[in-house]
């Protein structure tokens, strides 16, 4: 028997990152998380402390500091490709690298050209895999919040011994998307995708008519991918962020789906992906990426 | 030496309520925190463990879960004036009530009546007092988040022995506001109120060049008392949220303000209020609030 | 009518300082947060924005770090004094000061002198206010999580319309107590006092019978009064963090207080004061801090 | 070109679960947050809306509770073996479940047997997964916050056009360790095999000299592996959590790893896996869990 080394990687994670641009007097701000991981001939630090394979994590720091100033930042997928890609071609034993990038909302504030005021919560993502002179981006969205007051229903499920939960034809439906989708083919133009991919997902969760939580999932990955062929893979993950009807009786009221109490936990956690079967092969897409 | 109780209160804190109401198929949704205290003639519960003036806590939730059915809720002032009243008037021991409500922001999603996506991490607040016939109310916001790519100056502080940091004249200004107005006189429209004080924020923070973030905290709420009468007294508390420039040079790069880092602590707390001199007197209106 | 400055103070918030000292090879490690706040003639930052009195937060900050090392840092108590009598005696237009410290605790890994594993969530905090050459100091501590699963009941509250809350004998109470008590006299033991007070608190909650939390709460500070001369007042902050017995009788199963569901929210708050009736007067001591 | 349902589970996230046990007056309480998942023949509720085949995530929570009553929990593995073999067996279309328990970490109060203080933010945590008769157990720890005050250098490594941090033979190593190790065989004394895994990570930290956070995050799982038969695999994930030495020369002081300022972010992040060449096969141990 022999103890071996695994897989592997390292990084810096969370680089808070706000990027100024000008336009005259008018101002464009964009606001980052960024996080790199490499990957590739990393046995020595691991096993005798010798880090001369081991590009510093300031290192890799001071490099998407540089980066952001060097050229303009572009669109998240652009920016993270670019950093992938210096990672792995300018250091020998790194043979992959990740990029994740979050990018945080602001709008504009009246007045003059540079004045924000933060957006939601909602982030828009991706997650490019760099390795040799492949890549592969999945962008996506997370904390998306959305909720509908009808057109929500559930019933129809097995009851055993442990079944309380009464059939229900109108609920409140909630929950926090985090999407990722894999992108295939090239010429992509990543912000008219990003756009269109997060219209098709919220029109989708509001006007499809649910049965379950899993059907909405299953509906808002598929009509991405019949209208955006640049689209392998949806990968969904989403809360059922339970709002329960208050009973209302004992005060001799009747309560018509009006007064709701939302629970924090626990939740319904429902995970999923869709795909189309003449996708692209993921190759290492997903790597250390969360299943859903 | 005798060991007495001294100031006291208790009550259900952040019930999360969700009401539905319906125009025919439009839907309206409100979204909100509500937390109550009460205070009183408490001593008992205190000393003996006698709960006999103690409204339980259930059933201080229970009741605005039924305020929120038995009439519209309106604006979160009126509920929460609504609640207060209730419990001083119906409970003997009761002399004084606070009742809290956050607002959350939810927007429409286009395709049908009842869909929703989320707004920002900003609030609309309110803490509503009442005692006997007397009610104060201090509405706000909290979690707004803003920033300024340029337009802010710092320079001019006293350096003693401990001084290291350098004077700018450009600098970006970021914070996260968190104010509370206490409203007087009578007849206000809470909805109209709050959307032009929270314009007035904005636009001062944005157009008004900064030389400290003192001087935009006031100018901020001296713009909210010079433009709206029902307001007495503003009180601020507003983070500097640091963007260091990155020191760039070591890469042969010069940084003019465009790229920065984020810090999260420390950070610079400024705390401020700012009120007319003939305000009615504040009586109740702060009991219990944070100071800033 | 005049618009005016009303009460202010700023600060740098949450430096986040680990001070290690050395005796010999065996290493003691300080893991603390502080908080500053100056208040004074600071009326020209605020309205022209003349910087000449403003100590900036950042040479603030500093302060706390050169303080660190020109002493050992001490009890909280004795650091947060150092450090607010410095700002209030070597800045002519700063005449108060607050300095806030918690400290985390780490408890020794054993096997060698220099290594540490965190201990909980508690801390010890401090909250020392300086004006002139006068200081109070308020200590005490947060997120001290406890529970008991039996000899906490409650019942003969009244009963409205909105109550269905059923009367109990044996329940679970659990709390998350924010603690802050007030010193008076001098000489004080600040690290004995802590100890000895933390100690009645926990003692008092386990071993007292709860008709209420407001009698716990109570019966908490008085066994602190009791016994601490050096205390003039003490100040509870107790969430009632709900644990409901799960009803399992549909399916056959008899819950005899075993299995409870942890809420998150809502939650009760319980909020109260316990003091000598001939307490030394507070003073500035509470200034700008939480009433509970 | 078709559309298809690719992998997919739903289930019940972090139920939150008190279990009290009595023996005479003394209790015992087990705080517990456990999350079921399921998969298998889901297609219909994802592509119809069709919910035969799902028990309800209301059931899976129902579940959880009456089996904390049928039988005692005995350690998280045993309580989620028990768990996870139910929901396979007992629903035909349900082919793999996967069971998530965190335990958290409470001390007794002396004083009588009831009363607890919490204790760490660290928890004892397992993920077991089930299909068909076989299951997979992968236990761990999660924040545990460790840290040193020597003991650590940092060289050797690279210097690109990026670079600029200095070589250190002496810094302050700090983590909050992440770690899952999957037991393979059988007959596993579950606490006991805990007990000992924590002991050799935090040892291991501890006293052996660190030439990089890589080489620490392997030791600790080669210590694992060397003293554990029953342990196959150990992945860590260790956020490196910077501690800088302060720059205290333009007060004219000499740091001398004294004073350290903790920074929040970025931070690095090591992750890696240790393991035997002859361990026994994964198989669906890992399945959907974070790979690091």
């Amino acid at each position: 028997m022999a103890i071996v080394l695994g897989p592997n990687q390292y990084g810096k994670a969370e680089n808070r990152l706000v990027v100024v641009s000008r336009d005259g007097s008018t101002h464009t701000i964009r606001d980052l998380t960024v996080s790199t991981s490499l990957r590739g001939d990393l046995a020595d630090t691991h096993l005798t402390g010798d880090n001369s394979k081991v590009l510093a994590t300031d290192t890799q720091k001071n490099t998407v500091h540089a980066f952001a100033k060097q050229a303009p930042v572009g669109e998240i997928e652009d920016f993270a490709l670019r950093l992938g890609r210096h990672f792995v071609s300018s250091q020998e034993a790194i043979s992959g690298a990740r990029v994740l990038v979050d990018e945080h909302p602001w709008q504009r504030i009246e007045g003059n050209g540079h004045s924000f005021v933060a957006g939601g919560a909602e982030k828009r993502t991706t997650a490019v895999t760099v390795e040799g002179d492949r890549a592969w981006v999945v962008s996506g969205v997370r904390d998306l919040v959305v909720l509908k007051s009808t057109g929500s229903e559930f019933h129809g499920f097995p009851r055993d011994e442990y079944t309380t939960l009464r059939e229900t034809d109108d609920r409140v439906l909630a929950t926090s998307v985090t999407a990722r989708w894999r992108y295939q083919g090239g010429g992509i133009d990543w912000a008219a995708s990003h756009t269109a991919i997060r219209g098709l997902l919220l029109t989708t969760f509001a006007t499809r008519h649910s049965l379950s939580l899993q059907q909405t999932l299953y509906a808002m990955g598929e009509a991405v991918l019949l209208a955006r062929p640049e689209v392998a893979e949806v990968r969904l993950s989403m809360p059922n962020k339970h709002h329960f009807a208050v009973d209302l009786s004992p005060f001799g009221l009747e309560n018509h789906n009006e007064v709701f109490y939302a629970a924090d936990r626990p939740y319904g956690l429902i995970e999923g992906s869709v795909l189309r079967d003449d996708a692209e092969d993921a190759g290492s897409a997903w790597y250390s990426l969360p299943m859903f």
